[in-house]
């Protein structure tokens, strides 16, 4: 069976389009028992933009919370944090000597994190030798990347490559790269792909009080209550529809082209929408949330897993060069 | 009591311009009892230019051997391999994102390499990192560095300033330089700095009919057998009065001037001299050889000590930064 590996940031809570987007595909695919599924939550990778101890701790609970709250089964996953298996470090300063210099520094995503951000660290230079690390060190055979990832797994390859043919043995799995069908772009508040760092999405875990500020927060124009309105161009009804069934939009798309409904009706029935689809997963989400150590044991069990594998991969690095 | 920490290459076999120029002083200063000692084999850092992993195993055997064999007190010092605390590639990691890219580019040192060597790899380019977490995990107060490697140094200071600067704490120990003095310079068999690179080394530990080769290949000039010679010119002279007592170094003057007196004398001298002088440490580090489980078991004691002092530093980075 295929081993697929995917990392996911833990840069903040889980919105409506990690959830949509990510999250709820992911794992439909575990539940269909065709390949075995390693997920982990990337937190050694997120220093590389922020030192803020407190806060990564927070939000790694909170992706965890958010996919155990959606039902990852984690007898099927290998579920883990990066950091709990630190090995992947050791592995990654292995790699770095097998890189070349300038296959980093002509990295697209390097050059454009160079000239965009103030904090330009050494750690932003290696990351895709440590992400290398991560798929090596558990000899995953599929990686799922966008294209904007693809130059990174081409970097891992050819680390492997490399690696293999220097010790001239097939130690490293090569992996290959599933590029990600065209993904279902998830509307945030203001119409643009919904993203943290836009600050326009839709957090489902907030309490309710804060979850109706987060769903009036969506941007809609200025048509007058009495006359009707456009469904297609609404972003009310676009979140809406995302998570609604087709008798739900139906209705919704009546009530916007009848007239004498309010986009603030619109964005109750949003609202309402989310308490009742997602009310299993609120509870869960809370309850984990309420609980870290129930969050806690589950990631453990996938890190004793996680360990396993990645310290018959490393035991065959370290012994091949030199160094046990 | 100060901690001092030296890291030691195995990039070869011991010779003699590394007894005499390390080995032997580090020695003595240990034994004076008055700082806490950390000496370790810097092997991870070996992979940055060799990836022969027989050769490496061999080559740290033989540092430990050499070390162990001029009496190098385990009791007084905490005495390691690099590799066999590799939680140090996990601190490195942490440290590359607190360490500016500019930094590195601009290093003197990685500058030099790059456009000296045909492998040029991002190791090589992040070296300055690991050496700086070899020395923060330990909490080391004072580093020995010769003056080609002040800078490295500085950088260690400066990436474990800003970490302690971002985290509001002083976590990490700022470690100050020891420059070594004007170190005795050890001519080797062609009157150059004796070195590995330069292939003029004396290995003093090589059995007798290869010793005799090697003391052989001292080059001489060919002032005939009968003439009086200059011994202030002569590579034979120069060391065997490095090892030699007063009375010894005299006397083989009093025949370099008295004529009739060869090179080829003076060569059997110095070989007679090396035999008699190390006959323990020969022995000892052929037995440490021979029987590579009582240099492991010596290590192994010394990797207990330092695991403890490191994984103390490293919890709380880890705790600090979020990671537990």
């Amino acid at each position: 069976m295929a081993r697929v590996l995917t990392g996911i940031q833990s840069s903040g809570r889980p919105h409506l389009g990690n959830i949509l987007g990510a999250i709820v595909p992911a794992i439909e695919l575990i539940n269909q028992n065709k390949e075995e599924a390693f997920i982990f939550i990337a937190d050694f990778h997120s220093l590389t933009s922020s030192k803020d101890g407190e806060l990564r701790k927070q939000n790694t609970l909170a992706v965890a919370a958010a996919w155990l709250a959606f039902g990852l089964d984690i007898k099927k996953t290998t579920f883990y944090r990066q950091s709990h298996i630190p090995e992947v470090a050791e592995l990654a300063w292995y790699l770095n000597c097998f890189t070349p210099f300038p296959m980093l520094a002509n990295a697209h995503s390097f050059k454009d994190k160079a000239s965009r951000l103030a904090d330009v660290n050494a750690g932003l230079f290696t990351y895709p030798v440590l992400m290398a690390a991560d798929i090596l060190l558990y000899s995953a055979d599929l990686v799922p990347v966008g294209k904007d990832q693809l130059q990174h797994l081409e970097m891992t390859r050819d680390i492997a490559t490399t690696f293999n043919r220097i010790m001239e043995e097939e130690i490293l799995t090569i992996p290959e790269a599933r590029i990600s069908e065209a993904v279902k772009i998830i509307p945030g508040t203001d119409g643009q792909k919904m993203s943290k760092s836009y600050n326009n999405y839709i957090d489902i875990f907030l309490p309710e009080k804060e979850l109706k500020k987060n769903v009036n927060s969506i941007v809609t124009d200025s048509t007058p209550l009495e006359d009707p309105k456009d469904p297609d161009t609404c972003n009310v009804f676009k979140l809406y529809s995302l998570i609604a069934d087709q008798k739900q939009t139906d209705a919704l798309r009546a009530n916007y082209l009848g007239g004498n409904y309010g986009y603030g009706h619109a964005k109750k029935e949003f609202m309402e929408l989310i308490l009742s689809k997602y009310s299993k997963e609120r509870e869960a989400f809370n309850f984990f949330m309420n609980n870290p150590d129930e969050i806690e044991k589950r990631l453990a069990a996938g890190e004793v897993k996680a360990k396993s594998v990645a310290m018959n991969v490393l035991n065959r690095v370290r012994t091949k060069l030199g160094f046990r």
